[in-house]
């Protein structure tokens, strides 16, 4: 089973995006409050991320991203086209650990600026109720859903983004597809792990489907 | 105990807004599908609406209009302030019946912009799912929610505005609230019917109260 | 397009059910509030619901009945076997009007009861909060839930039954499938008017699908 | 500010329960798999949940027991009261970590059989979209619910329990109240961090305050 790009950079990855100017605004407080290397507050380093990975539940936030018409419904859901640690291409949802002291509502803005980038303008939900609550085990068949990395809790909210969204570092592409397309359900098939049936799920959800 | 002014106009209240031209883009066929003297389709009479409301539950939208920061976190909510039919000022959310072959979404951009005016720029929720559903009934204590008119089930929903909302024709203010304000309780308390625990209601859904 | 029985008996079928001491609680003065010949109080004539029924949204209660272990999960979910005024068979779910001053968890008791019998021993929900709104229109394509008698707006919910469930009057029977069935296509093909995908939106919302 | 008493036993806490036989369905595999000294699957030691509480968000759930009446309407809501770590007597509600590899549904069960005891019979919702997702910071003010511990994202649920409630060892008495008594708002002030917020919101949700 290969393994999807996971979404907590480990110290290089960390080291790299400092390099770009990504954590200007952090204090050197923060830094002494971080973990490992100089990993922003919140942030693991690979072995406490693999420890905590085998002790606990990690709490996740999963995003369908959606276009809305001028009457607010939705249109078109994306997916990300991404390769994951073996070089395998995947399609998932943006998906990511929400960080300790972060909240719900942040980890969503993070993550789709990840994912989406920054011109994205996403409209984040006005409550932190989720459509559902996805959860992930790493056994086989324990669940409806499947992360052989770990056992992930996953609050699902689908998010209506109003501006360009592109591609980024770990992604290859966003594709779009519309609820009553014929791709819907290649897609939906091409989603491991049930991220598929999450995407499913938000459009009957939304009412579109 | 005053009557809340009634969301459907009647016949005269139709032909007023006629002459301002409020309806100009219902055609013919509209009107002759439409009841009474050349209501728009949807719209009773007031005899209809009168025999129906002691007949049947009535499917209305009542929505909770909300100020976001960026973050799209709630920082205000309004209120209505307007005079009931026998002239007493009452502070009221936003509210309208469904009408005939309507959406839940058309209804909630209609009576928004009834209220608000057209240039309130909502942001309609991507699912039909209410935060919660209000059950009114026109026996006092039958129920938390007390309307004297008629039996309504209310489908809530908490709408962010980001444009400039105004006072309309039946609306003598249009008053926000920060959720921490002591006025909260203010406000709420003048809600009568049940109103002001819907807009209470509507903040702890949003995690800001 | 056939069409479903409706769940309104008329005077025919309430005399009928009188005969078999149905209404024993229903009281003198309720027969005065109640329309027509004798129907208890909001029910309504063949004439006044035809007309209703070309006026207004009808407010209903969509219930998908389901089975569930001991820890609370959902093992099987059930669908109607009936046969519509044409003659044809139908699958469904359970499905009603709210009547006038009844509540949304009577009605929720009074369908159920009506379709699987009395020993059902329905779980009713503690919330109004339903999983979804499905909003029925009569023109084909209008949205993704079609009735051909009428404008409904269906507050859905799945409901766990612990008790014996049994086809009543004008039900063939009554039919469970498991969530990861080859028959949940099978039978979701056979529920028409988008009927099916609120049994498939059930089943994930409740995580087992 | 006082501290309440955690749901994690340390390795005390768990010989003291192995002595009363509590964990005899716990195989040989499940100790290896286990942390510390024999602790069951999923649990950790107190220095390893010291470290995660200033790394991690703590999953957790919040349980508001409620009793219903026939029609399934919450006539009542259950609190416990028990003493925190620094001696003082604490009113709150159920709550407790999601462990490892252990479904929502599971950690629902078992902290409401380590609060209520084995005999509460709670009827556990079917769905895992809870009522809302209560965000504790460890920095008062930084949300609406504050833990001193922890940052925690509580899954919250009202919960019905049909059965006999008796208070367990780590609390003094489980206590009810009504919707619409005057010991609500006493029982919500007497809730520190924000737990008698959510007490209310399960109220409202339930369409019962």
């Amino acid at each position: 089973m290969p393994v999807l790009h996971d979404e907590i950079p480990d110290d290089a990855d960390f080291d790299a995006g400092r390099a770009r100017g990504e954590f200007s605004n952090i204090t050197p407080e923060d830094f002494i409050r971080g973990s490992g290397h100089g990993n922003p507050p919140g942030w693991l380093s690979s072995q406490e991320i693999e420890w905590a990975r085998r002790k606990m539940p990690m709490p996740y936030v999963e995003i369908v991203p959606a276009r809305t018409d001028t009457s607010g419904a939705v249109t078109q859901v994306g997916t990300l086209l991404c390769v994951d640690d073996e070089g395998n291409i995947q399609r998932t949802l943006i998906t990511g650990r929400i960080l300790y002291h972060e909240t719900i509502r942040e980890a969503i803005a993070r993550n789709i600026s990840k994912d989406l980038g920054e011109l994205a303008l996403p409209v984040l939900p006005p409550s932190p109720q989720p459509f559902t609550v996805a959860e992930f085990f790493p056994t086989p068949g324990a669940s409806e859903y499947y992360d052989p990395r770990q056992h992930a809790i996953a609050l699902c909210y689908l998010v209506p983004v109003a501006g360009d969204c592109k591609s980024q570092d770990e992604t290859l592409d966003v594709e779009w597809v519309e609820p009553h397309s014929d791709m819907l359900d290649v897609f939906a098939s091409q989603m491991p792990g049930g991220h598929g049936k999450l995407l499913k799920q938000a459009l009957l959800w939304a009412g579109v489907l």
